[in-house]
């Protein structure tokens, strides 16, 4: 595997094994709080991952002790950044045109949050600690969520005043946990335990540390690091976009789609493989 | 908190603590079954209540200890109802026109218990004993559903002959509750427990009687109450509409929604609370 | 109820309750893989029991007791079906031709397989042992699914080399199981047994062998041939049309299905059978 | 037939032709501009029109020479109304708070307009002179546009500094009229004359006065009148439906719908009619 | 050109050209009025030219003079056929068992004429004389409409006292032909002329008579005939497509359509013979 | 008037007037034919004037006499472009990864088209001459479009061996011009003239030159310059909403939408302008 220069301020990029890169948000001093040029660089990140031929798979995990993410960094934002308040003179701006860039502002955060939801390979959510705000927005972009036994989880945004508009109220109602629940978490902005989050689905599994979730992170990754991309990849992009269209038209997608994807040699050698009991080699993509 | 007159026949509306509603269904003579007057009420209350900036959550429960609702009140449904049998003149009634006076008269029942879901707090629904049939229409219109452990819960319109049309076949499989059960309770019109309603997420709380529910629905009331309203209600519509959208327009949503709400003095007003450790206090909506 | 002729090379079709049909997977030397013939046959049983006057509720099983199904016999399906490869000319062979082609197959091999989704009446899935690939499919068009303890289930597809395209990927997340454990169990390919699939809800119930869990099922599809079809078969209909379209458009629907349903005798026959604590009858449909 | 009490301030309703009511929007000494108590009245007339038995179809026009509409009484709007300017005490007005009492506004002032295109009877517009703002918004809820060729369009809001909100700019790229022409006039708020509405197919016929439109609508309105009122209403729903929807779930709406219209006497009645060279005549719906 | 065995009762499949198919209705003596075999028919015969690799066009004509056909034969219909009255004892005939018979045959009906639009080849429609009810359904399922001059169209359902149910009111408004227009052509059931026709856009040209008319299309069908079957079948697919989904999943589609179609040998091989001004030919589809 | 530093190999853009910009595709020698550089090109510009406070309104235009674009240079896409086929060592291509690699490039591609769409502020295109393939992608992402009347028109792509791909099979439909007439020129690829296209309404007026063209480009924009931005820029933006969205969607739309945009100044003023008879000014935005 060639080595791969990644490199961001708030980020360490690794690659822990063939194909599996490794994402950490690195700002543990703030308790991965989040300013602006973070989401700039995680959405570069997964952008430029999206079609890595190097990278099958990722992990998205953060650095330190304490937590995934305190979500926003509100001291920031609130002072010069997304949520700064009109000053002084505010009497003299203009509803619309403060609303027009507001809509700018989060469309630009939006689509960088988003990024990890539309690279092409599956990602891996490794959480711990406190997870507030935007580890919820981040960690529904991502395909499978995994967690430590000590995680607090927290939909913060009503507790500063807010409906979290970076995915989370979008995407959690589709991630298939119960309503009833979502709204309870979502309006009274309470926290809830890693356990509460395997039981209602919100994670698929619940381990002993940090350390013991990346290292199943790890196991998982390197499983799909093994199989066809091009069977992988399809599956990830099919499941998402049968989420949000009906049956019928995801039917009809995952037909085009294979018209091309199952002229691929990958199935013929994924069979070999399986009768002969070997282990199938696939080209990049 | 101003004395509001709210008078229905079949329903009490109290206002047992600041900014939160509760609304009683009161007809336990009658296990609370439905007849045309009390939808016609709960509509009326449901969006008086979306407008009054004294209320920021509603409470929906139902008097005397026999259960929340038996459903429809069949007997008087089935003589000069919704569901009467056209007289003996009958050969001559066009299925035609009875169709259309059948569509026009469930055009309205939906309404009036849309106004539910519609209300723009959210509604809180706490359910006990019998709970049938449009027990679960209703609360399906509901954002959190909370039960005492002795409720016996149904889809009982299969039982009379019908699909159930006022909510439930189209809200239940919207819940996020695992697809085969719906279509076993629905399908079946069988019972089921607040046990097997836990674990399938229908309800996200059980509790020991239908006191013990109450208190902790006006637990979570209140700290619904203490929260901004304009994040609270902004919540509530962004969820509900992205149970209705792909993720693109529920992103584009909350984007344009947040456009001007993010422009309230709640959010500094929250995050200052948030850093002096006060409890802050929001002007009415 | 008549003798029905329904003969079919690699599928048993039964009866046995009144209304209730058995369709039995009938290739346990090969653990009911399924070549062509055998979609084409399931689409054609399928048509033909949902206009059957004399079905209410069919059951759908395997024979054997290895399992289900191995899903598709890929060894048939490399030399000549649907996964061949190009022959040794393959240089000549036009991408785009072969999109068309590959296209066309699947088109036929969705439609037989969503005819268990068409069929009108309620189907019950009774699965055992192994349950690979097309099981999940065929099972997801199912309404409700039981299985017995030592099922093993996968999504079996990305081990040779493609993503699922009968139906897994689309309805599997419409199925409202965690879409965190739905990844992690199509993107990785992995077995899930009986237990894991009730905790999700993939599975309704869960019995201790192949023979209980039939008569669970049968038990079920008794409770439903005693129904009035109108009510059972609107239920059906009404909830998978929901599934597919938003709120709004989900009460429109029932209004208009019930303004013609609602006409029906069954209603009257139901309530009175109710009141006077009898068995009522229901015309064929 | 019946003399109808329909008494409204700023609207005549008289009923010129058995089952043909007209509507006269009725303040000509104001160019028939609206202020609110108007569009209260519109959209209670056209809900009971829509129910009324003696109505099989309604003719939309407006009192006086000068017009059809001057559209919103903009001087009313900015005095107290929708555009009223928060007053002096303007810094003390939350933006937030504030827009949720315009959405609540608007939210009412568009269905009143929406009772137009909601009442299930068909509606002709009837246009003339000065048709401005609200002009377009009501007449493209109608179901047939017809002019005089002294009219004078504009969708002037652009004019006065907003978006159209009343239904202008979401119904009218839906009217099948070429887009680059409805950008043209939207953005610019230019006027068209009757000539160009008639060429891009705004409206569908253009007659010399205002006389001898109201002369071709109500020939027009006669004829509908004579024919089945189960097939024109059903024809006007099924028209509307499939303009909101794509062409299977269109295809769809129209077998449920006709499931139970097609029982109705009127088609036998027609057909016999047709043979016979008879008019048949109806039951009222 | 292989000789093609095309017979069925009713119409007359013929080659006039290489690739090109004319299917021409043939039931002259009856106006080519449609009786249910006439449906099943043309549904088999699109279903077969849509693979026919032979076939890369098709054009849609009928028989005789006097039109191209006068709509549903309703006397057949009303006797024993899809209209027929329940018999004298009308009485016992349950108005929801009656629902579910139209709806069954109504979808059969539905499928069938929409064969014509799912069939892979572009379908030129050669309209002329009486062109009435299912006339307007068959060929709204075309691509291009072409006319004689002596064309006389109607929506004519209204006339016999139902809401025209085999496509029109859903294909028509998506046509891109005024709406005010099509709402009054079939809420009136009035004639309309070739000119009109031409006018509001739903023919693309009018010629002299029948025979210039299939002429022209006949020359339409040649040019197609030349071009790669891959781009034109393309085109099609993706027009359709579009027609029913929004702007974003237009764009996604066509990449996804097209990731298998551009490694076609066509695209090189066109790009030369435009270059080299030769006429390029390409494999069969 | 700042002066604007906006310099692009193959684009001038210019400002001819205040708040106006002309962006003039620059490669007159080749026809003004599209190689990548092109389309990266013009994405950014019309992202960066999205955005632009000094621009209102955007004219597209381009240089030279013989005509507004040939569409793709297909010589340089043929060698080592988007539509390069694999070298002679193609056997050893995986068609699915090159089907990967196709689906990556046209996302680019479109994405670059897109932007014009995108674009906040009002796009006029000014075509003449040679407008083939890519001009009409180019144009229908453009909100009014006007040509001289020696404007050559042609969908071509089918004339290359493909499917339309960035844009016109997918815009085009929604365009709202006759979609037989659509599919004749998508189908044929024949040209089509200034007049035809003005009749179909695919452009809404035709002028004597080039010149004569842009001279009234730029007096439409000149008018859409005076006007309230937040009006003009909101109207562009619910049309867009409208066309990809049903009538219930788009009304909440705009209500969202004018819940913050309605409380600007710009109301106030153009209303007191429109009383005053002056001409407003309003801020940037």
């Amino acid at each position: 595997m060639a080595v791969k220069d990644y490199k961001y301020e708030f980020f360490n990029v690794t690659f822990p094994s063939e194909y599996v890169a490794q994402v950490e948000i690195n700002r543990p001093q703030k308790l991965n709080a989040f300013h602006e040029p973070m989401w700039v660089n995680i959405g570069a990140i997964f952008r430029r991952l999206s079609y890595d031929p190097d990278v099958r798979v990722v992990i998205l995990t953060a650095a330190g002790d304490r937590g995934f993410t305190a979500g926003l960094d509100v001291q920031q934002a609130s002072t010069g950044g997304v949520l700064a308040q009109p000053d002084a003179k505010a009497g003299s701006v203009d509803p619309a045109r403060r609303a027009v860039a507001i809509k700018r502002h989060m469309q630009e955060f939006q689509d960088d949050i988003s990024a990890i939801e539309k690279c092409e390979k599956p990602v891996i959510a490794v959480l711990h600690g406190i997870s507030f705000g935007l580890a919820i927005d981040m960690t529904t972009c991502c395909d499978i969520r995994l967690c430590a036994k000590d995680t607090r989880f927290s939909v913060r945004e009503v507790e500063i005043g807010l409906a979290a508009d970076i995915g989370t109220l979008t995407r959690l109602p589709k991630a298939n946990v119960p309503l009833s629940w979502v709204k309870d978490v979502c309006l009274t902005a309470r926290d809830f335990t890693a356990d509460e989050a395997l039981r209602v689905g919100f994670v698929s599994g619940v381990y002993d540390s940090k350390a013991a979730t990346l290292q199943k992170a790890l196991e998982v990754a390197k499983v799909l690091a093994t199989k066809s991309p091009v069977a992988v990849q399809g599956t990830k992009e099919v499941l998402n976009f049968s989420r949000d269209h009906n049956v019928a038209d995801g039917l009809n997608y995952i037909k085009v789609w294979n018209a091309s994807m199952l002229q691929t040699k990958d199935v013929e050698d994924a069979m070999l493989a399986g009768l002969k009991k070997t282990k199938p080699t696939f080209a990049k993509l």
